[in-house]
């Protein structure tokens, strides 16, 4: 078994999209940015959201039982930063952006290049994280065309209909 | 509840690296592109692996209960669309790319930006696919500098240690 530095040096070289995870209800308006996000099945519509145990905000997102992936555009550097780490509180957090709702009341940021309003459906707690697995009720289309990959430890940019070459 | 073109419209804007999912044992040796790939936990280091249970190999998978992850370089994109799709034969698959084994026996891609050599520990079936929640045993860090990633249905370069702005 290799140590948690060589993993994380590995996967360090495994590109993502970032995305700030939402969620609203009676534990509150909380959020994290988060770049462990995948597409399970499309039918019926299901994706998995990796999260630290450690997070403050993790059992609210129990509690809460529903959440929003804001996948980020290229202009929310910002934002993303702002969800990161445990420093803010969550009225810090969402100070900026542009936020509304769909069905569940999760936080959908509206120019996000795309935006999941989900339902938990189980959650399991694997090593030092849990996964919820959750049900895609509604997506929301933002008019970014440039969504942030974090890769190599730094942010990048990625065009969406870049033209081919 | 959304319909799964909505869904995978959504999910288009999801940009995702690029990896080759191998596996090699009793019941052979097998291997599918895939973009739906996450770390999980780095104590102990795990990953998850999401494949469509449509997928032939899907059950040699299970039945060999080793895989390796292979990050992509952009340098691979033939050989990404060898492995997409179920036309093509193991053994064309494989006829390209220069592969290696390290210890659970999964073929390893020698200039992978990133390859992890994975014991398959848990499956959950969910919906279209089957989950992979996999130990990651082993790590190799190729000499490719530039990954491939997924997005708006097109594949884009990234480099690792890009100059930051």
């Amino acid at each position: 078994m290799i140590d948690k530095f060589a993993f994380r040096n590995g996967m360090s070289r495994l590109a993502a999209a970032v995305a700030i995870i939402t969620t609203d209800g009676e534990a509150g308006r909380h959020g994290f940015t988060a770049s462990a996000v995948v597409s399970v099945s499309d039918d019926p519509p299901t994706l998995i959201v990796c999260m630290n145990r450690k997070v403050k905000s993790n059992p609210h997102f129990k509690d809460n039982a529903v959440l929003g992936v804001n996948v980020l555009g290229t202009c929310h550097r910002t934002l993303s930063d702002n969800f990161a780490g445990g420093k803010r509180t969550p009225e810090e957090r969402y100070a900026e952006g542009s936020w509304t709702t769909l069905s569940t009341g999760a936080p959908i940021l509206e120019d996000a290049a795309a935006a999941f309003d989900c339902v938990i459906q189980q959650t399991f707690e694997i090593g030092s994280h849990t996964v919820f697995v959750c049900s895609v009720i509604d997506v929301h289309l933002g008019a970014t065309e440039q969504t942030l990959v974090y890769a190599g430890r730094q942010y990048h940019d990625v065009i969406l209909n870049a033209a081919t070459a």
